[in-house]
């Protein structure tokens, strides 16, 4: 037989389908089936979303091939929206429209970095981010990250881990799967050093719609001079808008660095989907104040999970954010694999093992928190209470 | 700055949008433009299709994430079709749903080859697979085919070839840019041979819908024992069902190899649109009769061009096949780019430079003749007689 790519077949399964496996072998013993693992927010889509999906779905404007960097209308949205969002001034030319924010992911990786080069990590990382450098033969490095300085990376120790073989950091703020939220400050000094460093930031900020506090920009960095000779920042529509089967999401970067990713999209997949495009850039100014609502209803899950896992004794709530939550469970000793599949198998509580996202994150467990309710959070008290390996 | 992969850096800018760009520039003279570029059917979608997209596209049901592999039902539909186009065994184990053929491409490729390996293919060659390999860092080598031999490849000139870093053989059938259809007696040849040099077949057959003959299988690899661990073949819904804009395709291969491709569209996009793919599993059996009608009219197209060509007497038709035709200019010793761009914007004929195909190919024009009826078509002769490029 012929032989596969050896560093594609050494990549693990897919986590996200394995997970789903436990969710489905549980017996609903304790009530109905809490998924908190691949988020979705537990809502569905706006009807006006639905409508507009339908009308450039069923539309002839829409099947032909479209404009590779993405369709205007959609650019020219989503560049006024960043604007707002940033206070900065953003165009259309900005903005290289994907299917999706790990294929925003690709597409800056390899943009900056080839086989043989080194990305920079923090640790614990988003394992698609982790999968897509290794599938590439790009190396990776990691910052590791503590629980006690809030899963925010110190920045002598990235200063200290950028080799000259190092190309990009690779950052998720909100993170993703700890939650913690960068703060701007920090960021601020992350790009200096990337900068100084001559080594490209790329930012993904999927989770960025669901931050804390209203109406105060995530950073600063599409302010300062020369930010699209060391910034890539990657963006989905998928999670804002509850429609992550429709593959959307948005790179902003220097004007340059998008015609280079033209080249890559050109040959990955020609253009991201055209309909949900169209759909998108009428639906951004139409769904402010829904998605605002939505914002606001994802903090009271937060607040709902906090007052759960401050009653359940042993299990720690290490870090809280955007969307997801990383929890350490009380089995130390025992790996997070063994963990989750007998939370989900036997609680009916399904979320992603620690040690997805890095080695020695086995203590850990993420809870996409966002994905439920807070009437359904609050079923999460008897059930952690009453769990045990044993 | 920071500098960007220099084997992205390195890549020529997708050559479609400049083709289009000469196109604008045509000031109408001779009549209207003719785009023989991009491989676009000039008929739109089915009205039946275009129910199904609005439909699904406005339904909760396709907004959450799916299935990496693809929708079931469209992995189950295909795999019915595809068991009758080639009267073979085919089930939905085999398929892999993917945003568009050349995302197919990039699956199967990264499936087998890694940057330092090599990728044999021929040439004249689809510029995407050769920039896709490249941006890879995969290695390509080319086995050149002849006008006269009707652009088939030779068996000995492959076996000759295939060196020991060669992974896999990428061919396309029906051709693009040639339009030839390789027989299959010399696909089975191709199939052994690879076969028995332990690499593995990647066979592009987006234009399968095309072919002039109807209800012969465009080649019996599926029912060879063992097919699983050599061949994999790649598709296209764009063609056939006139929706490029919603990019859906599809890869045939055996079930490992299917389990490696889902880990790296996991990676590339998580998983194809939904609901392009909802709806078109319901439309492959509905519309077989339309898709026969259009394989009739693409039919009468091709001798429409047969005839403008046989009146023109400097310009030769060298191949003409499913889709596409390649023409031999009469300026030999300009570049192909020179004439093609020429012809764009005093002649109003948009087609694509034999160069983007290969160094090899500066006396060809690419025509998409598949993209114009057969009134547009004869539209070509007065317009090419009266071209001259002094």
């Amino acid at each position: 037989m012929s032989s596969f790519n050896p560093v594609v077949e050494k990549l693990s399964p897919p986590p996200v389908p394995a997970v789903a496996a436990w969710g489905r072998a549980y017996r609903g013993t304790h009530g109905p089936l809490i998924d908190l693992s691949q988020a979705v927010p537990g809502y569905p889509a706006h009807p006006e979303m639905l409508r507009l999906l339908g009308e450039t779905g069923s539309s002839t404007g829409f099947t032909g091939y479209g404009a590779i960097e993405g369709e205007l209308s959609l650019r020219q949205a989503y560049a006024a929206h960043l604007s707002q969002v940033y206070a900065a001034e953003l165009r259309a030319g900005n903005i290289h429209i994907t299917s999706g924010c790990n294929q925003a992911f690709v597409c800056a990786a390899m943009t900056v970095a080839g086989a043989g080069d080194t990305v920079l990590m923090t640790e614990p990382f988003y394992f698609n981010h982790e999968t897509t450098l290794a599938m590439m033969g790009v190396r990776t490095a990691f910052v590791p990250c503590q629980a006690q300085r809030g899963f925010l990376p110190d920045l002598a120790a990235i200063d200290a881990a950028i080799t000259p073989q190092v190309r990009a950091l690779a950052l998720v703020s909100p993170n993703n799967p700890t939650g913690a939220i960068y703060p701007p400050d920090l960021l601020r000094a992350i790009f200096d050093l990337c900068r100084d460093k001559g080594i490209w930031l790329i930012l993904d900020e999927t989770y960025r719609d669901f931050m804390p506090e209203a109406g105060r920009a995530p950073h600063e960095l599409f302010s300062m001079a020369g930010w699209e000779e060391t910034l890539i920042s990657l963006y989905s529509f998928s999670k804002s808008f509850c429609i992550p089967g429709h593959r959307l999401g948005a790179i902003t970067a220097g004007a340059a660095t998008v015609e280079q990713i033209a080249k890559i999209m050109d040959n990955l997949q020609i253009c991201a989907p055209r309909a949900a495009q169209a759909a998108v850039a009428q639906a951004l100014p139409l769904l402010a104040d829904w998605r605002e609502t939505n914002r606001q209803e994802i903090g009271r899950r937060a607040e709902a999970l906090k007052t759960v896992m401050r009653s359940v004794n042993d299990w720690k709530l290490d870090a809280i954010g955007a969307y997801f939550a990383f929890v350490r469970h009380p089995f130390a000793g025992h790996s997070s694999v063994e963990v989750a599949e007998k939370l989900a198998k036997e609680a009916g509580i399904v979320c992603i093992p620690g040690v997805y996202f890095g080695e020695k994150q086995q203590d850990y467990l993420r809870f996409a928190f966002a994905n439920a309710d807070a009437p359904t959070i609050a079923l999460l008290q008897e059930r952690l209470k009453n769990f045990s390996l044993s």
